[in-house]
């Protein structure tokens, strides 16, 4: 039997979930509350860890043999429980390890929390959270790690409220591009013209979805300001119907983003087509992104299961928060 | 004096305006409103007109000899008082009269009301008022009509919560495109979290506007939900105020609409550096419009004015509800 060696928490805007792991990485056992750092009980960060992690540490040694605690994401923000400020790209798992701050719980535990990354330019891009998905996904499969010499690195997606999608050589961090997707979906939809004439449909309308990913893809050349437009026109002119609408215009969003994405790569000489790259998120979400990828001629876009808890485990390793094997074989 | 011999209203979603024109065309007198379509009275659309218009009707000779009144806008929508379906393009000042249907109202005039335009495709658009005030500003300077052999035609925009581009030639409407940009400017600053480090500013800051429309011109190929983004980001690491961010969202919105009009010029082998265009709409929208199609070289578009009055006058007098000149010499 595994005994537990470390406490790893993902803790985000919305949501804290917590893995209690072994010395080998494996998980013991989750806890995930909803006391994200904008939605903390009475008695903040403290009473929010004590509330989800304070029964894995009474069952525990006392101190000084307590078990270490890592944390990554929003926590770390200027906003969390301490501020761990970004580390600039290119970044990889030991400058975040270098960059790691540490706070004091009111039980006596420190919490180590990683930094986020920070790219900077015109167009500056910021990540909190998925840097570490991202390690543990190369810590889970190392080839992934690109080379320098393949064409601008490996590529992981993170879709989501505001998806990444990040290059990856010699495994580190090289750039990346923050879509901020699914929130522009839910303001058309809640707080425009769009949402009016839609209902919403319990199932996925997949060919809908995919309508709203090829019309972005072949007719996207205005750009998405006015492709929306389509969701409505396509209704009044009875070719969509209000429950088909939601699926069209998901398609159309995330279409505009993989038409995105395919001009950053046409500049490196690349393309989605034929190539290989890796998701990182909820099950629905990268299922909707694989079936768009197809349409953009990208068939190998497998999910990376477990990448926040590797991620963790492989910072507090490289850390020395536990004894631990620091590269994958 | 002019006598008056025309009611004109311009009839949409949040406001009517009406008209009262001598059979010359000049406004003898203007009444506005907010009962628009979706903001009626207790009465709906009759007491909307009667309050609007009544005051002139009871000044004016009875029956038979009643003022003739035209209407355009969404007050022709499914939604409207009748609805007047959608001629489709091209469509010309002809067409428009085609399509004209009447109501008549408690007191017992007849309202005619001009329809919208509809252009079929993949992505459909459509317009219910814009078309009127295009015709407006045709009336004024038939130049602009368009040849069919210039580069598809004249270009009038009309910027707004949907912004419309039309070409035209021959003086008709031969295609155009929505761009939902001032919608969704609100929905992004109100219902995303680019809004929460925003200030509201009382004045215009150029600048941060300018560098909006830039930044989509020059590194917007990863397209709108990237873009955006950077409002946020160029908060985070000092590059500019919460005071600036409004601007800069609305630059980066219109650039990202020039740049897809930009898109859909080059494939007719065309652009909009050089280029004469027309702007109708209020002036604070049109003057900053003015200022980003300067950063894509195009220096020559002023507004028209008075383009709505013009072209509700145009289309009765092509009616034949008014005795007028029904081509502008």
């Amino acid at each position: 039997m595994t005994l537990p060696a470390l406490i790893a928490l993902d803790w985000g805007t919305t949501s804290l979930r917590a893995y209690l792991l072994g010395s080998d990485g494996v998980v013991l056992d989750t806890r995930t509350s909803s006391a994200g750092i904008m939605n903390l009980p009475a008695g903040g960060f403290d009473q929010a860890f004590e509330d989800t992690c304070g029964v894995w540490l009474d069952a525990h040694a006392p101190l000084p043999a307590q078990l270490p605690v890592i944390a990554a994401g929003m926590v770390g923000s200027a906003q969390g429980w301490v501020e761990a400020p970004y580390v600039e790209t290119p970044a990889g798992a030991d400058e975040l390890v270098a960059g790691i701050v540490t706070v004091k719980t009111a039980r006596g535990v420190t919490v180590h929390v990683a930094p986020g990354v920070l790219e900077k330019g015109t167009l500056p891009n910021v990540m909190r959270g998925e840097e570490t998905q991202i390690f543990g996904a190369l810590f889970g499969e190392p080839a992934l790690g690109g080379s320098a010499g393949k064409s601008g690195g490996a590529l992981i997606g993170l879709p989501g409220t505001h998806a990444k999608w990040a290059f990856v050589t010699d495994e580190r961090i090289e750039r990346f591009y923050t879509f901020m997707t699914g929130e522009t979906f839910s303001a058309l939809r809640d707080h425009t013209i769009l949402g009016r004439t839609m209902h919403p449909s319990a199932t996925h309308d997949e060919p809908a979805f995919l309508r709203g990913v090829d019309t972005a893809r072949d007719a996207g050349q205005a750009g998405l300001l006015a492709t929306i437009f389509s969701t409505r026109t396509l209704g009044l002119t009875g070719q969509l119907s209000a429950e088909q609408q939601p699926d069209y215009l998901s398609g159309l969003l995330i279409g505009h983003e993989l038409r995105g994405l395919n001009e950053v790569l046409a500049r490196q000489q690349s393309s989605l087509a034929g190539r290989t790259l890796r998701l990182i998120g909820n099950d629905a979400l990268c299922k909707r992104y694989r079936a768009a990828l197809v349409r953009f001629g990208c068939h190998d876009a497998p999910t990376v299961a477990h990448a926040t808890e590797r991620g963790l485990y492989r910072i507090a390793a490289l850390a020395g928060l536990i004894a631990a094997p620091v590269r994958a074989a």
